[in-house]
């Protein structure tokens, strides 16, 4: 038994991709699968993803949003239907071709997204402007083939929930793409304590078959953007093609007016990249599986009094609703366990030992700062309410503050060239509104348009490929 | 608006199979898919699959399982490395060939069970007996191309959950196979109100790679039998093939010793078909997404008041606890509505009318009985509570009736399929323990083995086939 974390990470400074593979896979968040880009999501990861998912679903489903399941398999005659769509995804397809020994008849698709077998469901569906809106979601996986790989950030299967919803017009569904675009920015910023601009993509950026690409974008702490999610206003044009029809109010047949929407479990990498340290993930703890952890310290001779202490412990704070893990475990030692749940990102540890319990106190420690403090037993579970709900303002309000740090503004290409030579970040600029200006700017500085935000950047600039007067004041930056 | 509910079922007696497609189809529980085989759960079928799962999920972890997930496709040389799980799955397994336009150098199994791919993380993640027991469940689906489809039943994609644990010893692993069949039991009795017949598989139906499968099994309207749930003892044939070691107490590497547990969506198709009746689904109120529906009854000038009487209520039941829907729908009529809710199986209807609110009083309808019963206003929670355990218990009870009173016994293949030919059931009888014996009786009766239970049936009797001594007294059935 050694008192040494043996799995020291590599600090961000150093490599920050190495950085945030080490914290993947030391914290036991995800390992790699033996499947080329795809990854095993582990326990501790796993749990994270479900505190997502029962936070989004509850907020989907207060909006009348219900969650079914469709298949994974698309026949090629349906996937192909929307022109734009499957030119977007073609490459990134896996294709079924054999069943068993039997050859198939028609080659079946690996859900990249689900607009067209969900689209084709509608139509059989929706008759009547009396069957509308219809607000379906679905928690499931979706497969695209990429080229680079990156564990929750970019990989061959990832976890995610697409929404797909149709209206009667299109005034109620460009509101229902922006009413969820809310609820994501909303959960982000108050449950993930993610910060995040919201705005709309531009066209070259936007969703395969979309009208209008709206967007969620986070600064990680190398600076770049991570997309962490998306919704769609889709207009009339899988309703075209997949026949999505209605009997109007003045008994006329209609297109429907669909919107898509999602986010994925590339959540759990904007936690980390967000949030993180060099000693390992740091979570909020409204998103934290365990708010808590219980750390007895005992010998031989004051085992059974800690021990029972510590369970004493954990079942009253539990009663009170608190989420609370006691590490038990004999085959580690204190400081051993102190490393291993700090790599883990639990929001509090709670020492417990023998001259706690003579003062009846406990130590808390937290993990975003460090800070100790000791806790009168009586006091202790007021205190921890208090503690989890700073910890929670306190990082979101250290994100906001890094986000500013590297925001930057620029005139030229130039200008963002130096800024992401000198430091990555975000940067503020005009855009005349021309797709060959912002391809000039990605081919020259690598960074893209994030979105158009919808909060005033202030007078729009010049453009910096043509400088020409901008249309917009966007963001540009790199990605992941 | 009509007052009539224009989707009719066929009658049970009439033709079983179609009443049972009808109630999935009309109670809006799944549709077909256009892709062989596949359905569609639609938001009323999983909204009873999330209960299930809710349920199910926390029983789970009570007992120290974690969620966690491992990917869709499974690289052929992994999926083959166990001879009879393969030999088992191969004829099912759909194969992906083909990403965008690239042939893959290895063709990818889509997952009908993952066993192999879990197994190899596994042998990553376990050096030492510290790092067991390790317990890992997840919730996914899984594809099998089977040759005749039915929905919920046997589809080629299907919702489930799989369980994977690896223990130190061979006796901690055969308790955990037994815990998690119990789990099962307990679940669907309790739960579903399902009586379920638990005990083990022969081996001739058991898992392709288990030592031992044990199985519950429930019976259905039409006396057929429906394999509800298994959990197998693996034995170390999977950790041998796929290098799953841990280094022993005594410093020895040993082989890991295995189970392996899973229920699916076929659960909503035994709901079906154990509680159902000819005006639709029954569900019991345990796993109803709504326990009760209030139904408003108004002209045009009493509208406001009861509409505004049933949303207070609706709201102040909620606040009780219970899961009620005001179907406050203007477009039809209170009888329309009343065969609607019939069909989805609501357990309680709450009608409230004028002359109602007049009286301070609600009139309730139980689905199960058709029973009416006027409920004053402030006894109205207390009863509702009530009859909700009167429903639950009453359903329980009318099944395992129904199953007492289909279970004949039989002492030759004669008599099995006298039995088969006038009314299908459960058949208990002996069995001399021989394959030959299991497979004539299959051939001449379609009957199999359902499982030797370790409910204690009497003295087994003789093998119906060959007429021996039977080495166990075993329950014969056709199945789903």
């Amino acid at each position: 038994m050694s008192d040494k974390f043996v799995e020291a990470i590599t600090p961000r400074e150093e490599n920050f991709s190495r950085w945030y593979t080490d914290v993947v896979i030391k914290a036991q968040l995800a390992d790699y699968a033996p499947i080329r880009g795809c990854i095993v999501v582990r326990p501790p990861g796993f749990a994270i993803w479900e505190a997502i998912q029962s936070g989004l679903d509850a907020r989907f489903k207060e909006t009348g949003v219900q969650n079914a399941y469709f298949p994974l398999l698309i026949p090629e005659s349906i996937f192909t239907r929307e022109a734009e769509h499957i030119e977007g995804f073609a490459p990134e397809v896996p294709w079924v071709t054999h069943a068993g020994e039997e050859e198939l008849q028609e080659r079946l698709a690996i859900r990249p997204s689900s607009e067209t077998i969900i689209g084709t469901m509608f139509s059989r569906w929706i008759q009547s402007y009396r069957d509308l809106p219809m607000l379906v979601n679905q928690w499931c996986s979706v497969l695209r083939w990429e080229k680079a790989t990156h564990p929750f950030l970019r990989t061959t299967e990832f976890l995610w929930q697409e929404g797909h919803t149709c209206h009667e017009t299109e005034a109620e569904a460009r509101e229902r793409t922006i009413q969820m675009l809310r609820i994501y920015r909303e959960f982000m910023e108050e449950v993930l304590a993610i910060p995040v601009l919201a705005g709309i993509k531009s066209d070259r950026e936007k969703f395969a078959g979309a009208v209008e690409t709206y967007t969620v974008e986070a600064m990680m702490q190398d600076g770049r953007a991570l997309q962490a999610g998306t919704s769609h206003y889709l207009g009339d044009g899988f309703a075209r093609v997949l026949d999505i029809k209605f009997l109007g109010r003045e008994s006329e047949l209609e297109y429907v007016h669909q919107t898509s929407w999602g986010v994925s479990h590339r959540l759990i990498g904007a936690l980390i990249m967000v949030h993180g340290d060099d000693r390992g993930l740091v979570l909020p703890p409204r998103v934290a599986p365990n708010q808590a952890v219980i750390v007895p310290i005992y010998r031989d001779d004051t085992r059974d009094r800690v021990l029972g202490a510590a369970n004493d412990l954990r079942e009253s704070l539990r009663e009170e609703g608190l989420r609370i893990h006691l590490d038990d475990r004999e085959e580690h030692t204190p400081g051993w366990k102190f490393n291993e749940w700090e790599m883990r990102g639990v929001p509090i540890r709670i020492e417990l030992g023998p001259r706690d319990l003579d003062s009846d106190q406990v130590m808390l420690v937290r993990r975003d700062t460090g800070a100790k403090e000791p806790v009168s037993r009586s006091k202790l579970s007021a205190r921890l309410e208090e503690l989890l709900e700073e910890i929670q303002a306190g990082l979101f309000q250290r994100a906001l503050d890094y986000r500013a740090d590297n925001t930057y503004t620029a005139e030229s290409v130039e200008d963002i060239r130096t800024i992401m030579e000198r430091n990555r970040g975000f940067v503020e600029a005009g855009w005349c509104g021309d797709d060959a200006c912002e391809a000039s700017i990605k081919e020259e500085t690598g960074t893209t348009i994030r979105c158009i935000p919808f909060e005033d950047l202030g007078e729009p600039g010049v453009c910096p490929a043509c400088g020409k007067p901008g249309k917009h004041r966007v963001v540009f930056a790199r990605a992941y």
